[in-house]
């Protein structure tokens, strides 16, 4: 299997034009599109193959009530944080689209999984997250070539979310995504354009 | 921006065969072309953009000498934890391409930089941990695509790596790379082949 340089470069464009969406229209999303993008997200690498994502849709509009809630009072707190200067920069940031995304996943790791029988986390137990997070990325890859924007929310108290969202004690919170079709697109990020934080044009590979 | 059904497909592809890989050519790898994946794989979304990935590409012998040793003492280590039967399973598998690959990357996270002034991780402060990961796995798919294979090693004592290739104290290795062109291609995990761990057939959404 290779891949040709049209592939390549549409890849790159793909990866500068992911973006993390916080303006969602209200079109919903089509259903088949959506386990389409789950199904790529499981062909992640995981630590040995344990394969400990549980993905869980939040529809329940008592529940997504309580994450919004959970968003803005870490919202209220980290603006708090600032002096005036940034905490007015940060006001103005939209940094999430809880209300209008038409679907919300939570995303979480099984921390007591037995899948992999524990291979490769014995002295690195995070692999098992972390292996999570590859699931959640190539998700929001899949999802933005099929037209879909996602946006990783993480101003929220992740156990208040799971407990909210009644799921085994032993899974652990590792993403909460808001998923629907985008109002705009962009090469940039949200926080370059309205000037929180640039990209770092010093890009050092070290060698040792 | 938009895909074509075209690039979406094919983007299925290389999901689908993205491999751990274990087993690399002798063949070097091309300068220009990790240059080029690692810039892409600096594309990746980070928490506040803070950006927080460091590459340290690890070729000096003795440093190189010292991962070997702690993999293989913490491969040995981990299989003394099985039962006869899986014993023998884990000592067939080949887990890691250390001594074979060109090129080690050892990918760190930066846990006391200032950019992103900490937006995001007040009350997750693994997304910095996570954002690297995304680079990770970025950098995996790009270079997949380029014919070159990745190998994440995680059977390592990630503090005593760190130490042999003398990096800030504030860095945390989140991922120990191996590349280079891979001796085979397969649509299926190693470990599914042999014999460790099953994909799982079970792939639920769950609602709430």
């Amino acid at each position: 299997m290779s891949f040709d340089p049209g592939f390549r470069e549409t890849l790159g464009d793909l990866l500068a034009w992911r973006r993390d969406v916080r303006r969602f229209q209200s079109q919903p999303v089509d259903e088949a599109l959506l386990r389409h993008c789950l199904a790529l997200a499981r062909l992640s690498p995981s630590v040995g193959n344990s394969q400990p994502w549980r993905f869980v849709r939040v529809a329940d509009p008592a529940r997504r009530k309580a994450v919004i809630a959970s968003f803005e009072r870490c919202n209220g707190a980290a603006a708090g944080t600032y002096d005036a200067e940034r905490r007015e920069t940060y006001l103005r940031l939209k940094l999430a689209g809880l209300r209008e995304a038409p679907i919300h996943l939570a995303v979480f790791c099984d921390e007591a999984t037995e899948d992999g029988h524990g291979l490769g986390r014995a002295t690195m137990p995070e692999m098992l997250r972390y292996s999570v997070v590859t699931a959640v990325h190539a998700f929001w890859l899949a999802a933005r070539a099929h037209g879909l924007g996602v946006g990783w929310v993480s101003i929220i108290e992740p156990e208040c979310v799971a407990s909210h969202l009644d799921v085994p004690a032993e899974w652990r919170l590792v993403a909460y995504l808001c998923v629907g079709h985008p109002v705009e697109e962009h090469d940039d990020p949200e926080l370059v354009r309205h000037g929180w934080q640039q990209r770092d044009a010093a890009a050092a590979l070290l060698e040792r």
